[in-house]
């Protein structure tokens, strides 16, 4: 029956969304504005206090039998990426509320227990991942956000205005450390190692750091038919070229979980009858290994080097973001391995390639994360696919995590 | 004074665009219908009587001694690539313009002159070129262009319509033979061969036939962070392959005149945390020789093959459209090295790597065009740039062709 309610709210929350393809509610998008105003219901109905942080967190708290002690927290994120999937985030955030209401009809605990869904997860939109987290833990930039805008050149201050926020005030959302006790985040695992290695649930130690690249190729814009081959400064070939040398060097490092990606890439003027003058990439670098990030970095510096001088296009790359790998907390690992122990449940110590809230509250308060397997290991993909079983398991590991946190 | 006349023209007409950077004034734009407005007023002020066909080509005809004898025709296009030149095009119509009014005022001749504005000579805005042209010389393709649109979701119908055309009468353009002596087009040469050579006039002898591929690359859309480098789909590395391969190809095809160019790209979802899932891209290739064409066409689908089986991303290739090279008028190609042998200007006989409305006219009436050096070949790009002194003598060999027909 619980396995029933936490799939009817998954499905639920999936009816929010735009297009066809998948699952698309985009940060401060209406269908994210629609799954967050019915998770908002959800909480109330389930007795919970609910309030509206000044970055847009939407947090719920039940209550415990010490209004002074620190909150034991969970959360995650409702929004996705473009043609994503029903489970990423979702899944932290259902589930999350289910294991607090099975803590509040064991009747009251010492500590309050606190559901945070976290604003503005995903970049896909601004270009800034973990909004909400990074406001919480008050490292919001309101410097960098205020300049960011959309495809369709919204600004994040208008969309975090028609949301009812103001941008320049987020830094109110900044939580002090006192306030919590932990942070423990439930999330689909976004790769295929438990998947290949039967376990139920990955225990993470590390979150990879993700360092994110702008590279601009600059060719020279002529004639398709009238310019001779030989006469070309195109754009899209050493562009080409790039993204294979980074391909090339991401397998290479990847003996040291370094992944290393080229998702985005516009080609101007972008018309069938002229040679490109113009190729703009994004490239995401993620990994655990200090070292061989540093290494990725300056391999694909000196490719491009090379690149541009033999193509004689002039290349330039920015960096656009870089961030540290993150330790979970030693103790968290520790009570997540005992509980999953106690119950049976097959585990493994592993490293998130994927970036989540949980990185950012780590700062703020001891963090843990509970990663469930997910089909292919398919993520931000509209086939995105979870067992039910293994998402209970999740769920009652949460749950018993949250109990022994907050009892 | 002629030659301030000619550049103060093409200035004016370089006013009507879209945007800061180079010309961008798209077929059936507001830019494009303003620019047409003001050379239908020079034509009118030019005492030409002016009408538009119902493909919205501009006809300004001069009349002749004989008015039942077959008309002699210049012409060219206003319409731009996306942030193009100030030439391109634009050289045969002002160029046009003065030659018949050097005509004009040597006295009437016995066959009428026209000077004929062709609409939507690029291909940009709606996937067809020379949509004038075509429409003229009977092989509008009604059925195809109905389908057409542009990025914005606006269709090649309703853009016909907002010029207050129907597109399913463009029929009516099409000209009888009988109606026509010969047509010359003035054109800058959108290529380096004369400014290498130091020749003043190119004599076009063939020009390249055109072929359009779309190629879709399926890969797997997949956590950037999360998806180990092995067990990646990643479409925009297959298509990267692509790119070099078809680059390598037209490399060795160049010998035998052909050129190949992947010229647009677009990557799905595009956004910097996902591996991208599929990529479409599209590619012109041109040339005279057909052997060399065929053997591009096959060598591009061999290498393809290779690059999907490897890279287990199925590629689906489209032949968009065909055409054959197109042989210019023998006694046009004749008249036009006297001409230039009797004003002692330097010329070359020369193949055109860019398709022109020429190409189309050749199929109704004996056909010639005339080159003029641009600056460093650059054309389809904001530097474009054409030696005032060059545009003079192609006006100069142009007025003496047209008097040569006509008299």
């Amino acid at each position: 029956m619980e396995d029933k309610w936490v799939i009817e709210l998954i499905e639920q929350l999936a009816q929010f969304k735009e297009g066809e393809i998948g699952i698309s509610r985009l940060a401060f998008s209406q269908a994210d504005r629609q799954a967050r105003e019915h998770i908002q219901g959800r909480m109330k109905d389930a007795g919970l206090d609910v309030r509206i942080d000044a970055a847009g967190n939407i947090i719920g708290r039940l209550a415990g039998k010490d209004p002074e002690a620190p909150a034991v927290a969970t959360g995650s994120h409702l929004d996705t990426v473009p043609h994503g999937g029903k489970y990423d985030g979702v899944v932290g955030i259902a589930g999350g509320l289910l294991a607090i209401q099975r803590l509040q009809a064991r009747g009251p605990l010492t500590h309050p227990v606190e559901l945070v869904v976290f604003i503005a997860e995903e970049a896909s939109r601004f270009g800034y991942s973990n909004l909400g987290s990074k406001a919480m833990n008050g490292t919001a930039n309101i410097h960098a956000w205020s300049r960011a805008q959309d495809h369709s050149g919204i600004t994040l201050k208008q969309a975090f205005l028609k949301q009812g926020l103001d941008l320049s005030a987020v830094t109110a959302a900044a939580r002090k450390k006192e306030e919590l006790k932990g942070f423990v985040e439930l999330h689909i695992e976004q790769s295929r190692i438990l998947e290949k290695t039967g376990s139920k649930i990955g225990i993470v130690e590390w979150v990879a750091a993700s360092t994110r690249l702008k590279i601009t190729v600059e060719g020279t814009a002529a004639h398709s038919g009238a310019t001779p081959m030989d006469e070309r400064q195109d754009a899209l070939v050493s562009a080409s070229m790039i993204v294979l040398a980074i391909q090339e060097i991401s397998l290479e490092q990847s003996t040291y979980g370094t992944v290393g990606t080229v998702g985005a890439q516009i080609v101007h003027p972008g018309v069938m009858n002229a040679v490109p003058g113009m190729v703009e990439m994004w490239v995401d670098i993620r990994g655990v290994d200090h070292d061989s990030i540093i290494q990725t970095l300056q391999d694909i510096k000196d490719a491009i080097s090379t690149i541009a001088e033999e193509q004689h296009t002039p290349v330039a790359m920015e960096v656009l973001s870089s961030e540290k790998p993150v330790l979970m907390d030693e103790h968290m690992v520790e009570t997540i391995e005992n509980v999953c122990r106690s119950r049976g449940v097959s585990y493994r110590l592993m490293n998130s390639g994927a970036g989540h809230d949980a990185m950012y509250m780590a700062h703020l308060t001891p963090t843990g994360m509970i990663l469930i397997p997910c089909k292919n290991g398919l993520s931000h993909h509209p086939e995105e696919s979870v067992a039910t079983e293994d998402i209970m398991t999740g769920i009652d590991v949460l749950t018993e995590m949250l109990y022994r946190l907050a009892k």
